[in-house]
């Protein structure tokens, strides 16, 4: 096999650990994803999204640049072929999290009913949510309140007419006005995705407009039935986040416990495996290790850390390089974003690689299968495998890098105003809107999503945030995208000499009137799923200003996706109004139409996302570029609505 | 652009109406799916299933000779590569026949509310499927009956927990025992379409034994939620088929008459339409026409034969010159094997493209939207579009063939017991099975699937018809694969000449005591739904003979298959044990692993379909060899129930 030349290790990670634990693996030749996309060589077709391989006539492929065949066996034409690839990226990110959904509400329900050793955490919060729903809640317990939010959060799988809960409990009117206006407001999550498939298969959809604004449905799906519903459940099941302090980097890593990586999305098997990592602690004791140690990898990693300030080691790129330093005894998996070759990587050192859900295994590894009514069962059955295995590891191959960086994170739109209402406490939202208004505040942008294999990691992540932190933009963070940030201190009030004056003293004044130093540059809002809570601060920026979201200087920032549920968020915030760009190659670039539905300013005679929803997304890979464009498209909007 | 060399006019069609269409089709221009198939190159890695596109770290392609990166970005093996796009096309070919299942139910419940304006046509069937679902009858009227078995239905699109009602009701008891076992069951099917496209996602399942295993859970969803539950729906709705007899060809188009092609699948527009046509003759004579004549394509025409005796056009790959024939009004269609390809043809003659369902239009044709609450309307202002069209027809351009081949169809599972009841009321099995046992059938086969325009038309369908014909065993046959046989006498008496002798003696035996001179030598069971009916008499006969459906020498055929669907059929037949083949490749060659799970032999140490379920797929491109290889299964199954 030729091997491709394969980036030098500074090219690949912005992040020193990382480098050297790339080097690590490089020398014991073990091959990780970063080595991976060196050697791929990626398709034209593919990546320009016009190829087509939904049935059996073909595969189809189209050249954008007008050679060969214009049109697949069936009729298919370049446009048609593009819009199908983007409504199929859409329905595979909305899947996840609406299954993600889905699995935390019958959690509840199971909890609520008493079949499941989970108990209501946050009884303020299933009020808040149960009254939101219009539910009666006089003379009921917890757990009966409990029930009726649950199955009405099962309705979004299952009605058949009408409107998801959901939407009709957390869209802003404007955005939802628009979106009935357009029919395309979703009936329930799992039809909504059934019939994308459908309509996306041989023979269905030929329209390209069509399709695109199936792929809003999509996102609508992925923002309400996927972020907002999960993150409303969890906050009830396992709290509502606060702001607590951790620590990042690979070397949160402990030589002297059992290292156990948590990794995947859905919290409910991570919250046990803390419990019962606390819980058997005798056990590790006896086996030579001072305890046992849980580090978050991926979002997993973020549902801890905002909930129990666990430490996070890496993100999505580097996910392998926590087993190369030879620490880790078990990496413990749900589901997404868990690359297959974790388990060639543990085959090369001791780790045990533990998937949990029937569908979802990785041949090879162990499964011990999670279920809500055994949990307990399960996290324990897990917590001992990693002891029984701490034996195993080889002092030879343990290479723990030093420096951790602390953050601060669990910036819950709750602990946001709970933070602002020490400003304004009959009016929390008052004093950011003040600095909005004045100026001190440009404008507010959620840095989100992925760090991927192809992109050097963190650099587009960080120097986005930077310029527009310099540029007085309020940043928040959620996924993979806040792991770079916290790394590079941008969660620590040290990251404030990134920020510009005005900011800073912003972000001083609220942080000093609840007894911080300062609030960090970067307000970490949690996991993907979490993206709700930048969208339910901007919902009530726009309910207090009286305008429509789309009217808000906000913009969204993607630099570094690599998952589709990425676009899936973007489209959810697109849908809004909200410009969102992101920084890798989304795969449309084949079809002039499709990219100018997306991407294309207002113009007559066509119709574009910006005109329709009033945002648009925006594809640019210079990160200096894209924060320019981000703070122009900021700039703009202050200026229709502040008249500037 | 270079052109391809296109195949002569006899290589692409064994129709030589379907070979003068597409000479005229080249003479005037016009580009066609045939010409489209020899025009496009496939890719080599698409063919083989080893490429993958579902995240942006790729698109990633792995060499199946071993040259190049052997693992994805993500560290994804060929294995699970292959084992995930076989899982997509299952989950496409699936979500379609889900979605008709449920627009059916939608329909009967409206209707059952009156809310809709059909009626419940056959009241036998609705007392039948109420029973069969453990539903009281007694006491309540029709359109209560209708409305609980509606609602029964739905729920197999709702249910949080358990299996599937149509699951529970239809299937054989062995067979759902091991599905059970294997806890592969569907529990509702719109959440295992979302389950398996969340499953299928980047960074989730990476087992392919596990994939494949989720792709029988698709077989098993398009199996009850798509056929059974369709099968059964509309024949409550439209009536449970008889034998009927019918014309064939593109020469069922009508000169004196105003003609409108009905295409697509879900029967509720199409019975309308047919309505509307005899209701609108005075319209239609006003312009000139003698009338308003409606023909079918696809398994709209399938649909519409079996119950309305009217007559079919076209398969799939031919549909295009339908409206080549400058004979063509209006083309009406709704949902999946419409070829966008459709619309560009009928730009160059006089013929309306009108697209039905909001989730799937054709870019530039035209849209009169259909629900079932304004059936009426919206059928009526598609036939009026049609009559007003009729001025615009092009005699220059006009060329209808001329000859139309009889065919009887209409031979529900009902319709053959009954049928078989004139030889013995008692019980009408027996016959079957006396005849099976004797040997006078050697088995059964159900001839399936499509028409595509890489293939030679209609060649493989009647090619292993006639061979499986000429020894002794019964065919039966729908969708696309039914309108081959039909053009090639293989559904008339005139056909009988190509059956083995003893299979002679009892076709005529059955039609004469029926009142026919026989019956013929294929059995025409309906459209793709309609797959049930086969799936229906097997059950029938295995539960008679107290065996496994998987004991039965029964095999299926799919020697044409362009669609997913295909496949979802086809695996659901595979679930049972029943041995298929298909004759198109099936895009897994490029994994030894997933070919041998679906295609291998029973072998020690290594996990098959033949040795989990008893029955495999057997892909074979040779149309007499695909026959031996059909028989030789048959004749081990014999051999093993009968012990010859």
């Amino acid at each position: 096999m030729t091997r491709m030349k394969l980036r030098h290790v500074t090219e690949v990670s912005d992040d020193l650990q990382v480098q050297s634990l790339l080097e690590k693996a490089r020398k014991e030749s073990v091959s990780t994803a970063f080595d991976r996309a060196d050697e791929m060589m990626q398709c034209g077709f593919g990546s320009a999204g016009v190829c087509c391989r939904y049935c059996l006539e073909g595969p189809c492929r189209i050249s954008p640049n007008g050679k060969g065949p214009q049109k697949g066996v069936c009729g298919a034409d370049i446009h048609q072929i593009v819009a199908r690839s983007f409504l199929n990226h859409l329905t595979q990110g909305t899947s996840g999290h609406a299954e993600h959904g889905r699995e935390v509400a019958l959690t509840l329900l199971e909890a609520a009913e008493g079949k499941a050793p989970f108990e209501i955490k946050d009884v303020d919060k299933l009020y808040a949510v149960a009254n939101d729903l219009g539910l009666e809640t006089a003379d009921k317990t917890v757990n009966e309140i409990a029930k009726e939010v649950a199955l009405k959060a099962l309705e979004d799988f299952q009605k058949q007419t009408g409107i998801m809960n959901w939407v009709q409990m957390r869209a802003h009117k404007d955005s939802l006005k628009k979106w009935n206006d357009l029919r395309i407001t979703p009936v329930n999550a799992h039809l909504e995705i059934s019939k994308a498939v459908a309509r996306n298969a041989m023979g269905c959809d030929a329209d390209p407009l069509n399709l695109v604004l199936g792929a809003v449905t999509m996102g609508l799906v992925d923002g309400y039935a996927g972020l907002h519903l999960s993150t409303d459940l969890q906050d009830i099941l396992f709290g509502t986040p606060k702001a607590v302090k951790a620590k990042y980097s690979m070397a949160v890593l402990d030589e002297k416990k059992v290292n156990i990586a948590v990794h995947g999305h859905v919290p409910m098997l991570s919250e046990k495996v803390v419990e019962w990592s606390r819980k058997l602690k005798p056990e590790a004791e006896k086996v030579g290790a001072e305890g046992v140690n849980i580090v978050g990898v991926c979002c997993t990693g973020n549902e801890l850390l905002m909930r129990q300030g666990v430490s996070v080691a890496s993100s999505f790129s580097s996910q392998e390089l926590v087993i190369v330093s030879g620490a880790l005894e078990a990496m413990v998996v749900d589901i997404q974003c868990v690359m297959p070759g974790i388990q060639n990587v543990a085959e090369c050192y001791h780790t045990e690689i533990i998937t949990t859900l029937p569908y979802v295994k990785i041949a090879g590894a162990t499964h011990v299968e999670f279920s809500p009514e055994i949990a307990d069962k399960a996290a324990e059955e897990i917590v001992r495998k990693a002891i029984k295995n701490f034996k195993n590891r080889d002092p030879e191959k343990l290479s723990i890098p030093k420096e951790t960086v602390d953050a601060y994170a669990g910036f819950s739109t709750e602990q946001i105003l709970e933070a602002l209402s020490k400003l304004n406490a009959d009016d929390p939202l008052m004093p950011l809107i003040d600095a909005i208004k004045a100026g001190k505040i440009r404008g507010v942008a959620a840095l989100v999503g992925c760090t991927n294999p192809r992109e050097k990691q963190d650099i587009g992540n960080v120097t986005v945030a930077k310029e527009l932190l310099k540029n007085n933009v309020l940043v928040v963070a959620t996924g993979c995208a806040a792991h770079s940030l916290a790394k590079n201190k941008l969660m620590s009030p040290e990251g404030l000499v990134y920020c510009g004056d005005e900011l800073r003293e912003v972000l001083e004044a609220i942080g000093q009137a609840v007894g911080l130093p300062s609030l960090p540059p970067a307000l970490h809002m949690g996991s993907c799923v979490d993206n709700s809570r930048p969208a339910d601060l901007l919902t009530a920026l726009a309910n207090k200003l009286g305008v429509g979201i789309k009217d808000l200087p906000a913009v969204g920032s993607c630099p570094e996706t690599h998952s589709p549920k990425a676009l899936s968020i973007g489209t959810f915030f697109i849908a809004h109004g909200v410009d969102v760009h992101v920084g890798v190659n989304p795969q449309v670039s084949g079809s002039s139409v499709v990219t100018n539905i997306l991407c294309g300013d207002k113009q007559e005679g066509t119709v574009t996302a910006e005109e329709v929803f009033g945002g648009k997304l925006i594809y640019e890979t210079d990160h200096i570029v894209a924060a320019e464009k981000l703070l122009e498209r900021i700039n703009m909007k202050r200026a229709q609505l502040l008249g500037e």
